[in-house]
């Protein structure tokens, strides 16, 4: 089995994105999995474009895409992609997309195939916070996430594929404000090494109740 | 013009519900067009059913559904639905339904028509903190918004209608955790008041750049 | 009876301080009693001589000093100063003292002799979000705190004084972050009138638990 | 050199104290100094006891006491200890006073004679993030603190004594509310450690501006 796991660089600002921090402390293989790891650029479609044709390239089981989620205090699997770009400020290549459908002839969402409550449930019986998030954003977390998802829907039917968002890394909120929560890197990438073993562990989700009340 | 308004009994073990609270407090007339309030129960599929009768009985040109969202601090309209019903507690009448579609026959998601970034853009040029949210959450305020959006696009196409999030009125954060932010149900009724002037006024939304970064 | 009560002008950035729009709202008389309102400026040691200059002038029996605590979601009434000031930022003319005693011979630390729990009680039943705070922090507002309540140890044995900090308005978080706490300023007026009736109806404070657990 | 470090049991329904789990992780020896690990008991008075017992027994150079702050998301060293109780919940021993002394003999507040601002910035230094705290709330915390430094002021003069505050561990935030700050208890271990180092190395405190402007 082949898991293709990206991260983002850095971008609004930080010198560091723990996403592809936590990706590179991550083992070669994973539950027999082999881990190929790639970092892709925080630009509108070229991040997309990044992950297809890695896609094409490595044949890959399962596509688990990382993203930083600044003001997040755990780790949270995607549920869902939208298809909307909606820029609050420009892209590393200074793209500012505003109230855009991302792929014309692509549904307004897509829903992860990954079994998120395996993950989340996995991640908290090592105690390690997480929770199930339904909103990517509309930045181009969003947009990798729904194009990845929109590539499975209309050519790679038999890849799994989704979202995790995470904290800063400590690093990042020294000079933040009193309150910005913050995980280590250590932990981050504990988190995602489960959230891997969840997924080849589990085809299927499992059954609790989960969801939010607001 | 008719403006069809509702708002949902309390839930949670909350004694009372800000969103109805506050329609309570609006006006007949907004900007000439007549304001048809109505309360509508905290429970999965009857609260969609009860808005979908009251746009046979009133034919509204605008439906504007209002619903409590603990724990924020700003009013915000929800861009956007997501086909799933995921309860963590159980409705007013004991339903708790676990990662279902709400419409098999319905799109993964739908956006609303209402012009969001305008409202946003009112209530903050009064001084009433304002955001787009691009999550409803998993329980029922996602249901009736899901089903009204459903119901317009299958068959009410001239309809516009979405969703509101209110934060919890003041007085129910008295017994809470110091720091669970509020608003008072003047601000919140002002602001609903707003909403439905900018959406009387805004055919189309006004080009500003807002998004999250996430 | 009187009661001299002060709000601070803007710092830190703001074009409003909330604190003295707030005391500009209420009354000019509470239960009887005459209300004095004073605009104090947000620098060291001089915030402290226009509060004095304004008791000599004024023999006020209550002297109540209101700032803004950004950040904070309830009006929250000060428990105690400490001799301390140890400036983040520069006050409003330059002045940024570090670590240093606020008077050579006074107390480490002063207790308010107004009645906090009274104040609290008061507000949480007209449904406003009160709690007792036990820190004013180290900048301006500690400073004045600290000097009221010098002076009343040192001269003024009859007067009784405090501080109570309220959070942003409503139209300073405009463009702040998402999530970012504030009240309206008629709640804020309110609840300050709330607090002075409390302390004229109240010699003695009530015996309710209050406290923190950290 | 000898250093005295103390952490309470679990209160207030947790199950476990990441303040004593964190000591333990301590090596038995920093910077050449000896560590003299001690857990003490969540009730007034007693805790305050055990530390006076242990510090006549091992005659240490440095004490640091160690407490739980929920909420809390960085390691915070606090600047001050006030000498009131006052308990919101009831001490392990159902103990709840109320708006009472800790000493009648005693200051109204203690200061630190710790470098609070060495030991920020050693920690920050190293990522971990961390800030100074001015209040140390009103329950076993507190108390604990301020009898230390009461003994410190009244005996023990060459004794250097002080008080930190850490987050909830990871584990401790699992079925917490999302948002729920947490730190790992290896990052808390090291901070702890860092801590010790700053207060080894710098006999007086740095020059840094901190301080809030609250």
């Amino acid at each position: 089995m082949k898991v293709l796991i990206t991260g983002f660089d850095p971008f609004g600002g930080e010198t560091v994105n723990p996403a592809y921090e936590a990706v590179k402390l991550l083992p070669e293989v994973i539950c027999g999995a082999e881990i190929i790891k790639l970092e892709i650029p925080t630009v509108y479609t070229k991040s997309g474009a990044a992950v297809e044709k890695a896609i094409k390239e490595h044949q890959p089981d399962v596509v688990l895409c990382i993203g930083q989620a600044g003001g997040r205090s755990s780790i949270q699997i995607e549920k869902v992609a939208i298809n909307l770009a909606e820029a609050r400020i420009k892209d590393n290549e200074g793209n500012q997309p505003m109230d855009v459908a991302l792929h014309e002839d692509g549904e307004n969402a897509y829903f992860t195939n990954l079994p998120c409550k395996a993950v989340v449930n996995e991640l908290r019986k090592n105690n390690i916070p997480a929770h199930i998030s339904y909103t990517a954003g509309t930045f181009v977390c969003n947009d990798v996430m729904y194009h990845l998802l929109y590539l499975i829907s209309k050519k790679y039917n038999k890849v799994r594929g989704g979202f995790i968002h995470v904290p800063y890394a400590l690093e990042q909120v020294i000079d933040k404000p009193a309150g910005t929560p913050a995980m280590s890197l250590e932990t981050i990438a504990k988190g995602l090494e489960l959230a891997i073993k969840a997924i080849i562990e589990n085809d299927e989700d499992i059954s609790i109740h989960m969801g939010t009340i607001m």
